[in-house]
């Protein structure tokens, strides 16, 4: 019987030409599959729940392929992991209903996006976060940033090259958070939408950063949502400082047998930390 | 006039043989004196806080040189970031007294390791943390660190080949936090002490380790202490959790003349966060 399996990975995309398995080229999907092939000696194909572009990072990538393999769970988790590189990591393996696909049967879709602002430029996270010399106005960037949510035709927010067939999505929120680390000042942006169009975060991203800059006034965001027209928008920022960090599924991906989770036995109570 | 210039500089260890100037294998040092050999065309020698060791990282390490270069000071900020690669920048510049050494003027040093507790090994981090897939106890483990607090021999807690005079030395306190990441459980430890033995912090963890994994009991980091002898120490944990933090120094080193620090102009007040 075919059984079908859901993998949340992680992944640092810095040495990566995007998630989708192309010709020649080091991407993610295909060391997946190049990993299921070393385990099972079967080829699988892979369905995602968000491709991300190169350069772009994962903590919780979801995606799922259907296998006649016969192997216990664990091994789409542990036997795998031997087979991946140091920069991709499968860290839950579950076992789901037939017919759950991770791309259309995902409600919503979650990023982060991470902004050193300080002068120098990072050395422990080089590629993982960006770097904006000039201070930010993280309050501007927030009221900038609630413009942007809801249902909304996103023309502005997408590449020319977006093949999305409707430019129309629904944004559900975008929380900005400054953060001390050290003498460092961090923004965290977190962005909670139901599907996002091609560049749309890092776009939207760019947009703020004019904004909090204030080379842009505040409602900047408003405006270039309005226009429908991408030259009306702030630049692509780059994909350093953006990770995947979570798809939302009904019933949890309506869950069928077992769960391989990371986290060891004893987890404690969030209330404790 | 010479003068006497601090910098506080980040660095990632991963493809580092350690802090200290090697011949022929690549350190930070190294990349340091050679990145002023080409900012400034002169030969400096580089004095540092506390050296590290291969595979170890740094947020803050300070070092120090004297110079007959009369660039501005922001040259060595911005500049020699030019010409560092990637993984090691100078986050801070200084100009201080004569008689300022980064080493001899230190009063105490900060450490903090990081571990990730969960089955499968961290892809984002993968040579910045330390993955332990055993459940820890965090408690047991900061209960055993509280009695290594104080003035000690810590012969047990060195490597054979440590270089420093005596084995007495002070710690001032170590803190274990449990930090909730996504699904993740990440345990860091802060560790704070006057100067730290080669490999001090590392073996100090991978005791703790050995506790918070019932191994052994909750008195084992004590008897260790107590019979002064590497071997009834655990083990020495790897390098990739470990960062060294910062170097605390009377009136902060004696300031002479201008900071050039890492902060946007605007910093928000602590309390907005």
């Amino acid at each position: 019987m075919t059984r079908n399996i859901k993998l949340t990975v992680e992944y640092d995309g810095s040495r990566f030409f995007g998630f989708q398995r192309q010709e020649k080229l080091i991407t993610v999907q295909g060391e997946i599959e190049k990993g299921l092939k070393t385990l099972t000696g079967l080829d699988h194909n892979l369905t995602v729940a968000g491709r991300t572009d190169k350069g772009v990072h994962a903590t919780a990538q979801v995606c799922n392929f259907h296998t006649e393999c016969k192997y216990e769970l664990i091994a789409f988790l542990d036997g795998i992991n031997k087979y991946l590189p140091d920069d991709v990591k499968v860290v839950k393996a579950e076992e789901v209903e037939e017919n759950f696909n991770s791309r259309f049967s995902a409600r919503s879709r979650s990023y982060e996006y991470y902004i050193l602002n300080r002068r120098a430029p990072s050395a422990v996270h080089s590629k993982r976060i960006t770097r904006v010399k000039d201070p930010l106005d993280v309050d501007k960037m927030q009221q900038a940033a609630n413009d942007l949510v809801g249902y909304h035709d996103f023309s502005s927010f997408r590449t020319s090259v977006c093949q999305a067939k409707t430019p129309l999505t629904e944004l559900y929120s975008i929380k900005l958070e400054r953060i001390k680390f050290g003498d460092d000042l961090i923004i965290k942006a977190s962005i909670h939408g139901r599907a996002f169009l091609h560049n749309m975060v890092r776009i939207i991203m760019g947009t703020l950063v004019e904004i909090g800059k204030g080379t842009e006034d505040v409602d900047f965001a408003k405006k270039a949502l309005e226009a429908k027209d991408r030259t009306k928008a702030g630049p692509t920022l780059q994909p350093d400082g953006l990770f995947f960090v979570g798809v939302s599924y009904e019933d949890n991906g309506k869950l069928n047998h077992e769960v391989y989770d990371v986290q060891p036995v004893v987890k404690p109570d969030i209330s404790d930390l």
